[in-house]
């Protein structure tokens, strides 16, 4: 299970697409990724981020941040680590770390390529900004809440 | 006005997250600049293809083709000459030349960058494929019949 | 080990990236898919594109199609299988078959999104076509005969 | 001439590669406006990004940030104003105003969709991070000293 405070965990390799002239990711990149792996934090949850937009709850991002420390280049492995650092009824922000690892798993954390967080608020399909917990199931599914009963309840979530 | 016969012109800059490691645009992009193409195209007819998509009618494309012939560099000026090749109520094929334009204007042609097509169909929002003709208006607008019409009234589209 | 009549197999998930306004993939990121095929392919060789490059040789495309079949949506599982359809000193083809699959496997081929093919030339950092037999490693590796010389001698590569 | 107080106005119709399945302009896709910004402010000294990359610099993105205020949807036209909020020999920082504007020109500002930052460091083709003041040339055009004294002289750049 996934409480509050866990980490998703991505793994992908630089597409040759994501490249640029000066023969690294192009830094918009990073936040498609951030999008990996906020997709897997959700997934980790125990449902996806496709069941919010078919519940008619959107999360569109409100501010997005990066810190840039070293280059990927094409193939590189990339790690990126997902929390979730804020999460109330009207907004839930989260915080990424991307590294690039080595094929071969050495080197434990790997080589810091940038920093990011976003935040997002929830939107109903009709474009108005809600909050979350008039949406109980989606609500105790994002907080943990429903997750930590099912847990008590000796059904935990894969 | 634009007749079946008519070229719409598409002038932009290659973007540095449109170049990959080997410092040129990576080739799939050459697909949405051609989106651009058709995009233009349409608006040369009096409409958007945004209207269409209002009016309820997509034309997503079921086959795409591309030769390339040259690169193109970072902030290079390309221009794109887009026409249509076919139209029936059933299908819409476009055809694309693009070419690397001397930033004074010198040199016609410019160099050819590629060449490409794409073939659409009509559906509609529920996934239905359709005929435009079922949609007067619309089709009277795409095959250029009704901008006849109002240029015999003499009231012709800029 | 990959013969010249073997298949790479890719899978990837749809991020919401590469989505569009009507929902589904957009039809130029088919080819950035078909791009993480032929990787995969080289890959199966036991070399990396990423080493081809090293060595100075760029594989520019210089012929693309693709024939959409059906559309896929965000987060959808597709899977692209990868052939190489012809490969001689001057040239290689790739051909790609992109399905969506069950996450849970269920549905043997999966529903087929769409079938595409690519060329590619050899190119050298210098920009000048060549063609690989020029540059045995090279070729025996891509042409499998490299593979297949260690596989008479029992080492057969992963 | 560009001073450093100047802004540069840059206008792009929304692509309908760049939308999502939200039917907007992806978030990422803003920091790609953000970098046709900063090419045409820089293009407003009178040189553009391709002569510092020509001349062996780079300008990396090391920091990136963006709050999101509305959504552009596709064909939607779009300013995006950029200015330089700081530079020195060893960093230059970008700010950049998204906005939507009425096709017509109506509507001053427009309504705003979002507003950024980026910082860029000096970078070598080696990949040493440098001071442009180093290279005279380059840091006097940046700055507007070299435009500054062109300009006494009666040769303002266009």
């Amino acid at each position: 299970m996934t409480g509050p405070e866990d980490v998703a965990v991505t793994e992908l390799r630089v597409r040759y697409a994501e490249t640029d002239a000066m023969g690294v990711a192009y830094y918009a990149n990073y936040f498609v990724w951030f999008e990996l792996g906020r997709t897997d934090w959700i997934r980790g949850r125990g449902m996806t981020y496709r069941e919010f937009e078919e519940r008619g709850i959107l999360l569109p991002v409100v501010e997005a941040h990066c810190a840039y420390k070293a280059s990927a280049r094409y193939d590189d492995l990339v790690r990126v680590e997902t929390t979730v650092v804020a999460l109330n009824p009207a907004r839930v922000s989260f915080a990424y770390r991307a590294a690039r690892v080595a094929p071969d798993g050495a080197g434990d954390g790997g080589i810091l390529l940038a920093e990011g967080c976003t935040d997002h608020v929830f939107l109903t399909r009709e474009g108005r900004i809600t909050r979350l917990n008039r949406y109980p199931e989606l609500w105790e599914m994002l907080s943990g809440a429903g997750a930590a009963g099912r847990r008590e309840g000796g059904r935990g979530v894969a």
